[in-house]
């Protein structure tokens, strides 16, 4: 059965987002149908929607911090049922054979995992369209379940921006007594803060501006380090052992090794690309510093995400959106003018239903 | 009591070595006198030399890669007696009491590690010499055991290049089933080949000039990849666990990072400074690959290495030298043109008795 769902897509890079009917693909035994009733709002919407990274295809409709109630589910389903609380986060396939998919790293398949939106299903090749719509329908293999009594608007999120930032706190076996320190205060970083205080760990936020402080605390930093001022800098020399560097864009990364301690790792989780100015290897070579990349997660460990939060009650902060007003939202989204997430309400679809 | 020793020093930055006695410092009751056999000549003799890192004084014996007898020791010296085969490496002490010197990772020392020559002993503020010399004085701790049956002139270059090499190899967990490749064929490189071959892992040597790979095969070799061949590259994609990277000035690590597999780290070894042209973060965070670095080793891991290569015979491949042709030496070794490193005979030292 074929789906037509109404979404909000957008027609090319220059177009704005507007309602949209858009075909799911045709359901298969393993797949799960899920009413969407919120989705998060993540950097990477607006640079797919605007063909930031040159990989964009149309009609493309955007979201991958999904959380909805099942709808119904196909024959061969047997971990959900109608009515179920489930998320779905950045992918719905991988190769599900090769070495990284068989200890759930899907994120790392060495073949080819489907992105949520702005790709192609692997086995009917149907384009995907995310969760700015009504339903989606995902193989149950890529299907989360979300906490009873967790939040589920502030559990969408945790899709991408936590998951993101989660991966590499587990991969570096953050834990009581590990000092970790996040660069960068927006989705991804005030995440990271929440879950490594939340793990156990001391908790340091670089910024550049001093106003971040009180809200950084609130959010369980224990220490906020002003990264422009060398003599704050120099009394963490030696201190950190993971560093989260959640920002989006190039910067110099100099300033920060050395403030971790011998076999520390800075893992870069927010920005794409060249990594300049350069890196001095001096203070890699002179206290076995790594700097290191990781990328959302496999989800195996989005699901043991989803349950350490609803364990610690932990969600996003997020402000609550309309769909009518995606497109501001990703102005102010340039401004970094959202604490600290922007959420849709799925229901305020409805309001599009006869314009479409 | 204080030993005038006969050695070659240079003067300043732009002297060649010639014979000179210095002053050894007193012994201390922990003191092991050391008559030196050989001594393995280390790139950074010729830098240190001549002030190529802008930090060094006069007059300066280089020399860390020591191998010689037991004369003497102290009352308090309980491991080592007269006769014993003995070595020396880059370190001649450490604070002792922080938490890297707590693990044996005094090259890690967070408050001072007195290194061989060119530095200051931290208990008598006496310069330190190193290895072109008769004679030298050092603290039981920092003396490492040659095994028996191991040949000395061949485990000179051990005590430096092997270390270097050894401990990224142990750090990051090499042995049967690890796929390593080394960058760079000189001093390091061989060591890198020859131990991680003697370690069980898979050895492959990236190199930008196809006339190495008989060479490197007889080292223990299982494959050559040209660096410069975009081809033979792209095949082994995502197949290699660590990089030991030896090459000793800035060089472009772009092309490396994609032969990384997943959790894959290239390790800095032989250049400290800019790592320019700068590094792309993409195949970091796709991959979660690391680029780290690492510096010589500890004391209890050249022992564990100097016992490792006993029981496998594994020694440096070398070209002795007399000490009077230390300076075409140096000549030499800035063209590459050792395999794969020069050992000085000490004995050579005689002739210099009475000019000196
Ligand atoms: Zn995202
Ligand atoms: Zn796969
Ligand atoms: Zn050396
Ligand atoms: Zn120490």
């Amino acid at each position: 059965m074929t789906l037509d769902v109404l979404s909000y897509a957008t027609q090319s890079a220059s177009d704005d987002l507007g309602p949209f009917y858009v075909k799911r693909r045709d359901q298969r035994d393993s797949d799960v149908v899920i009413d969407i009733l919120y989705c998060g709002v993540c950097h990477s919407d607006l640079h797919q929607a605007r063909n930031d990274w040159g990989n964009s295809k149309y009609p493309m409709v955007p979201g991958h911090e999904i959380v909805g109630r099942v709808a119904s589910v196909g024959s061969a389903v047997t971990r959900f049922k109608a009515g179920d609380m489930v998320g779905v986060g950045c992918m719905v396939d991988s190769c599900q054979h090769c070495s990284a998919c068989a200890k759930s790293l899907e994120q790392y398949c060495e073949n080819k995992h489907t992105m949520t939106y702005n790709d192609v299903d692997q086995h009917d090749q149907m384009p995907t369209y995310g969760g700015y719509s009504e339903k989606i329908v995902v193989s149950e293999k890529f299907v989360l379940r979300i906490p009873d009594g967790l939040d589920p608007k502030g559990a969408a999120p945790l899709l991408c921006a936590g998951i993101t930032v989660w991966s590499p706190l587990r991969h570096w076996k953050v834990g009581q007594g590990t000092r970790v320190a996040v660069t960068g205060l927006g989705g991804l970083g005030h995440m990271a803060i929440k879950l490594a205080k939340g793990l156990g760990a001391e908790v340091t936020l670089f910024t550049r501006s001093p106003g971040k402080e009180a809200d950084a605390k609130r959010l369980g930093a224990d220490k906020v380090v002003l990264s422009t001022d060398p003599a704050q800098m120099k009394a963490v020399r030696g201190k950190i052992d993971l560093i989260i560097d959640t920002v989006p864009y190039a910067h110099d990364l100099n300033p920060y090794l050395p403030t971790l301690a011998l076999n520390g790792t800075l893992v870069l989780v927010g920005y794409l690309g060249p990594v300049d100015p350069v890196v001095n290897s001096v203070p890699l070579i002179m206290g076995r510093r790594s700097v290191a990349g990781s990328v959302i997660g496999g989800i195996a460990e989005t699901q043991e995400m989803l349950d350490f939060c609803g364990k610690h009650n932990i969600v996003s902060d997020i402000e609550m959106l309309d769909i009518q007003h995606i497109n501001q939202a990703y102005e102010r989204m340039l401004k970094s003018d959202v604490k600290y997430r922007f959420v849709i309400d799925m229901g305020s679809l409805e309001k599009d239903r006869k314009s479409a």
